[in-house]
């Protein structure tokens, strides 16, 4: 079985060392309640209770999968994902980062964001049900009306009743403009007819009630994506009736299997409107990026689960002698693997992106409670743009990442981790849908050149190229930062220089733009990750203990291992459009 | 269901204008039987077999898996299976490149190579079967006995019979030299003792015996790798009795579901020396290198029925507007996907990558005919160095490669692709294996570093580096080859400068080959389909029909998008052994 221990020392090093948690947001007055040490001890805690609990129903629920039944058209979830999702709900950690006026536990959202990787490392298939639920908490606490809010928000935030996003049409994922699900008149109501697919939850048995947000057309509707507005359509009507919402099949897919994908009928389904008409995309962003954050720490917290586990086997398992005498060990007939070179590089190549993403990950969960909280307004104002601009970022960078991670420390099993015994081609299996779900990768890449680059001329680019610059030049002068600030440097450049040229030829010509959107967002995340990277080096440097020490040579292998693949990125980038573009479609 | 065209127009390109076919092989007195319209006709026919036979049962097979009997101790194979095995055995296909002796084909092991593509690209699980009955079966005609010959080859090449390769017992897969089952004296042959792991088609129940070729060692046998035998143990010995040789049991693994991967229990089952006593490696080696070949050609296989699927869908699906107004459709609410640059970005990484696959794969299939047939002495030493060197290559870079090719496929499907209804996540999921099996990629990269590399001080890189530099050389004042040779020349400059500092490095630390052995073999790899894309693009300058014209665009894509990954490799190794070796083994 898979084994998983909870990083409470990386939690505490990025909060206290790194992101300064105490003054950024242990001091903002909502958050009173959270001081470093209490947060320290919520993640020690659920962590022991996603290990405890979640972990050993993975494999389990994974084999036993899900049954529907096309008559009563219900669906029979796992066994233990029940029981789970029965306790989760009890310790109160559904709606944990959710007002307290609602009976949430106003936890920061970067508490949010820990507690999703400790729960994705355990059990992602598990993390989908309460995930969802936060997607649609937020969009009703924005755009609900407070009759929705009253009605819906206090069983959303204890557990009791879930949420779902329905977005996706058999004509229509990427491009939500093409949606027809269509919403007539029903007194102070709506009602719905029409079919979604790829449903997260859509229908199951782990709650009394399903509450859906569901994008449709109104009948004056304009086309297109300008037409769209979200409703909240319960699976049980307030009066205890059963709505006409009912689930017509589950995708069969190639992991998740605890989590069921639905085909979703609404028939005539009672609904709400939620927000304002035709405006529905903007409160459909609201869940969208809180659920895009959620699916980039899929990729950290599957990256996490996989290197513990490759690491464990690698300490275990004696093949072939190490090239260097010296490390042989005279009392076996060979050596444990990580003494080869080889196998290091690969748990390395792991570790090191894993702590960096973890960084930019945490960093984004800071930006979101500054953006909401800080009382400076500009303050606030520069968190939201952050926000804004590494959403994207964060989804597709550590989603990509995190399956070659796993990919890469399952290699470090050689044939154990192709069989189910060490669990790593579960969590293969389990993270591939992270590049895809949610927006694909690319769709993710294209928000962020169309998008958030153009807003106010580069406003949120340059706002976060300041702070590199900054951090440069104050360690400018800092001898033991040069190994660190030099290739930091370079990279910043590189990404400047790689900015301007896409802005440029972009502006003539969008296919450009297309065309490098996908690269340019890994170059982008890549100098994050190396000015998170530099941050915790000096956060570590002159510090004598194992933990820093570690650190220090963690931050130099990703330094010297990772970031070169800036070089690859780079080519692509100059390449462009021309020969990708230069094919006819006969000629594919 | 998935699609499958033979790629046929590809395979007469190859052989006839850029492997010059008939001079090089049909030119040889053996292959007299074998020219090119022969081959090229073989080729269609066979493709047409396993399109119309073995893609139909891929997924039914895959989802009904195998049954394990644990009192009879049986493996019952899905139906379509036997069936399918049957008609190929019929088509006298298991045995087509084995020698006219033994009833063979007598085809050259260029067309195995072929014919391996087909049977990979339609059924991955199935095409294991009549694969290592050629390890097998290569094993027993170089090292075998004649009356071992006489015994057994006749009914391996018909078909009849089929073979196995059983070396990974518990405690050693990669390190064989702690191999421990015993082989004791009883009479003129051997009784085994002992249990091999992981034993592909190790029980069956599509032929009517099974012929294992199994590691060993004999009573006076000397520690490690020194003292391996290798013997022929058949599953009924030739008197019709049963041997004591039984199924233990199956794995559960992520894919290839249709293929059984064994535990096989040596109960004092009778044997028989396959050459000479401890000297079992040698003899290994020559299956084994047949069966990395083989593997090598899974990544390229898989590669190319995940682009034809990949493309079918792109070309279907309709979702958002091109970013160039002229190609807007304006019957359709929206673009077919093949017009958004990132869907041709993600389809012609696959492709370009592919076709420089085929290519040295290809090549390297013909080294093996002359290095075995070549009438001239100096040329088959040479050809043999060739398939020397390049065997790890071929396996490690084509399936590392094969599999990123896969999850690129998929995700052009986005949901589709994750979902069974296309088949993409069963090819990622059958593809995973083949960077782990007949040695890890690393295992290929050490035997290039280790192995291949020192011969004679880098005779075959010499050679190899000769016969590229001769090209350039030829084509430097052809204007129209200008951009391929160029970046060509480029590389193979680094390929030379790597080379020399990791041998220099490596002579006073070996640990520093070990650290650089696999990002090396993938510089090495690129290198050479950098060589044969440049000879692809000479042999369609200035031919106007489409497959030239598209040929000649894909080689452009391929040096500009793809080619450059060769500069992250060289960042990679240019650090060496440094970061990765400064962790002790308690800081990871």
């Amino acid at each position: 079985m898979a084994i998983y221990k909870t990083p409470v020392a990386e939690f505490r090093f990025l909060l206290d060392e790194v992101l300064d948690y105490t003054n950024n947001i242990a001091s903002l007055k909502e958050f009173a309640d959270y001081d470093l040490e209490t947060i320290v001890t919520m993640i020690a805690e659920s962590g022991k209770f996603c290990a405890n609990e979640l972990l050993p129903i993975n494999a389990p629920n994974d084999a036993e999968g899900l049954k529907y039944d096309p008559v009563a058209k219900t669906v029979t979830t796992p066994k233990g994902l029940k029981e789970c999702y029965k306790k989760f709900r009890d310790q109160g950690l559904v709606g944990i980062i959710q007002p307290t006026e609602f009976g949430g536990g106003g936890a920061p959202h970067l508490f949010g964001a820990l507690l999703g990787e400790l729960q994705v490392s355990t059990n992602t298939a598990f993390s989908m049900l309460p995930g969802l639920s936060q997607g649609a908490m937020n969009a009703l606490v924005t755009y609900g009306s407070d009759e929705l809010k009253k009605t819906y928000m206090p069983n959303l935030v204890s557990g009791e009743w879930s949420g779902t996003m329905c977005l996706t049409e058999p004509q229509c994922g990427t491009d939500l403009g093409l949606c027809s699900t269509k919403a007539e008149a029903c007194g102070d109501h709506w009602k719905l007819t029409g079919t979604k697919i790829w449903i997260s939850f859509g229908e199951h048995d782990c709650t009394s009630n399903i509450v859906h947000l569901v994008l449709a057309r109104l009948p004056d509707a304009p086309e297109g994506i300008k037409g769209i507005s979200l409703f909240l359509v319960p699976k049980f009507l307030p009066s205890g009736e059963r709505n006409g919402v009912f689930c017509g099949g589950l995708e069969h897919k190639m992991g998740i299997h605890a989590s069921p994908t639905c085909v979703i009928n609404f028939e005539g389904a009672e609904g709400w409107l939620v927000g304002t008409p035709h405006k529905g995309m903007q409160a459909m962003f609201v869940m969208m990026n809180a659920a895009r954050l959620e699916v980039g720490i899929q990729g950290l917290g599957m990256s996490e689960v996989a290197y513990q586990n490759a690491l464990s086997f690698a300490k275990e398992r004696r093949q072939s002698r190490s090239l260097d005498r010296k490390k042989q060990d005279p009392n076996a007939p060979a050596d444990v693997i990580l003494v080869h070179p080889d196998v290091r590089r690969m748990l390395l190549n792991v570790r090191a992106s894993t702590e960096g993403m973890r960084a930019l990950a945490y960093w984004t969960g800071l930006q979101i409670d500054l953006s909401h909280h800080h009382p400076d307004e500009a303050a606030r104002a520069d968190a939201a743009d952050m926000v804004a601009l590494f959403t994207p970022i964060v989804k597709s960078y550590l989603t990509e990442r995190g399956f070659e991670n796993v990919s890469e420390a399952l290699q470090v099993l050689g044939g154990s981790g192709y069989t189910r015994d060490w669990g790593l081609e579960q969590m293969l299996r389990d993270t591939r849908i992270s590049m895809i779900y949610e927006g694909t990768n690319h769709i993710q890449a294209l928000d962020l050149v169309g998008r958030k680059l153009p807003v106010d001329n580069g406003r949120m680019a340059r706002s976060f190229g300041a702070k590199v610059q900054a951090f440069i030049e104050e360690n400018a002068s800092n001898e033991a930062m040069k190994e660190f600030i030099a290739p930091l440097t370079k990279t910043a450049e590189m990404l400047g220089e790689m900015s301007m040229e896409l802005v440029m030829k972009a502006m003539s010509d969008p296919e450009e733009a297309g065309a490098r959107a996908s690269n340019y967002l890994n170059l982008f995340a890549l100098t994050a990750i190396a000015w998170l990277w530099a941050r915790m080096a000096k956060a570590s440097l002159g510090k004598d203990d194992a933990f820093h020490k570690t650190k220090l040579k963690t931050a130099r292998y990703f330094f010297s291992n990772v970031l070169p693949e800036t070089r690859t990125l780079v080519a692509f980038l100059k390449a462009g459009k021309t020969n990708m573009m230069a094919f006819d479609a006969d000629e594919f």
